[in-house]
């Protein structure tokens, strides 16, 4: 600006997004609606979808990765966590001094040994993130500009890493609507494998139980609004949560059996007809239940989101 | 009419409804919204809960259970489950010869065996039957006329019944709004417990691992819509299901067994980071939820309904 006055003190001279779908597109538009990108360079194996891309202007254009990571200020790796090591692994050689790493992972743990084996030395450039936001449909023409307004980033740094990186990627996430919080990567994948992961197991597991059933069509015709909304996230993507329930295997498995224990309690009530046990488990999660409802209430959560 | 044409066939001339809340009290008002019915009485154990409903013109009089059954048409239970064995105890001395009694029970075995033991031969008036509509509230206050438009009502008719007694039922419950269904009691138990009663507990058993965990408050605050919509159910009433798991027990713990192998397949799988049957089990669950909601689609599924 000719006043001197810089009102976007934050700009990215030159993005690159590896993957360019629903996550990392919506990064790119987020970017470009507050004018704080310069250029934006998409990487990724489909042709096609690369093109699409440049014409839904999410892209300003698209380079093979050597091409693309020359001069780049922060590459962002969008594509499934189980490409990471591959992926950083073909990167590490082209990788300037002063550009930043970070990726959008629904796992932390696994993606930062892919990230400590696949870089070396240069894994101080990689800052881990997760923006906790999605929609149940996907490729780049599900982006949005608004997809993290108001939606929870955790950013897990590496020991490593320097502080001013730290805040960059923070401050980009910021900048696309998002709210930052840093937490170890540890806790991170726990609480997601409780939250999220095992959830996500459970309604797989459930809607599997029925079709699997004889009378399976009968079962799902009287199926109705609680069968619907515990099994919603069971038609999330299968390639996806193969990834991350091997990514976070440990955490998982952790909560899988502590859910196994609590499940056999239940079970020996119900074989015992102890309602008196039985109603002070259920009065204790309905409870519980409402009062998140009620706190929810008060923050954005769309019924279409398919957070991970 | 003076025309000597009846437009409405069908009316009731004396319905009785015993616990008048969501339940009775929707079908009170579903009938006078199509002129079926005469008078309904209601009977219940709070003289405050019984005064709201005639001051909502929900019931036109309450009545004690012997006066009330005097020339009853039709009595419908609408009390919690559990009480059914204790009212029909105390029903079966006033019953008439030409009164059908009929009930809204989520099971149907437990109700059945309660019903042949209390009523002994009158038992020939008692028809089973379970209407799948409710809401996340409950009481006389959030009944509603149109709570069961194109809703299913289960008739689990006894081999005792008599045909027309069964179809008057069956009528009731359509000019009430609903589409009615008629299937053996076992297959109903079942089909239940599969596809309501199990979810429930799983979303029970959800809520209270999440909330028993020593950093219960930062999941809760990282959760998302995925725990959202699978613990929904987990807000409804404990005395209900307390009484729903001990009701329809053998069912229940049928279905609880066959998920414990589901998930420790899962687990099995997840151990062995075997991606590939984890896609596989993932692929066919997520191909049958998303041929399932595509069909619901064109259902009316309310978002508040609490089906059971």
């Amino acid at each position: 600006m000719d006043s001197g006055v810089e009102v976007n003190t934050f700009v990215i001279p030159k993005l690159v997004v590896i993957g360019v779908g629903l996550i990392g597109g919506s990064l790119a538009l987020a970017l470009k609606r507050a004018g704080a990108v310069g250029r934006v360079v998409g990487v990724g194996r489909s042709a096609a979808s690369l093109a699409r891309a440049v014409e839904l202007g999410v892209i300003d254009e698209s380079a093979p990765l050597e091409e693309a990571l020359r001069d780049a200020s922060i590459v962002v790796l969008c594509a499934p966590v189980a490409q990471t090591f591959n992926i950083l692994h073909a990167l590490e050689p082209h990788l300037q001094p002063g550009t930043i790493v970070t990726d959008a992972g629904s796992t932390k743990g696994d993606v930062i040994v892919a990230a400590k084996t696949a870089l070396g030395d240069k894994v101080v450039q990689f800052v881990p993130a997760h923006p906790i936001a999605g929609r149940e449909v996907s490729g780049v023409d599900a982006a949005l500009p608004d997809l993290y307004d108001g939606k929870r980033v955790v950013l897990c740094p590496l020991q490593e890493n320097l502080p001013p990186d730290v805040s960059t990627v923070q401050r980009m996430w910021e900048v696309a609507g998002a709210v930052c919080h840093v937490m170890p990567a540890v806790q991170h994948d726990a609480m997601f494998a409780a939250v999220s992961h095992l959830p996500h197991l459970l309604a797989f597991a459930l809607v599997a139980q029925v079709v699997n059933a004889e009378d399976s069509e009968a079962k799902l015709a009287f199926a109705g609004s609680g069968f619907r909304d515990t099994t919603r996230i069971a038609a999330s993507s299968p390639e996806m949560w193969r990834d991350i329930c091997i990514g976070n295997r440990t955490a998982l498995l952790r909560e899988i059996t502590t859910y196994q224990a609590v499940l056999a309690h239940l079970k020996t009530q119900v074989e015992q007809s102890n309602g008196d046990a039985l109603e002070k488990f259920f009065r204790r999660a309905s409870d519980a239940r409402h009062a998140w409802g009620a706190r929810q209430a008060s923050v954005q959560c769309p019924p279409d989101a398919d957070e991970t």
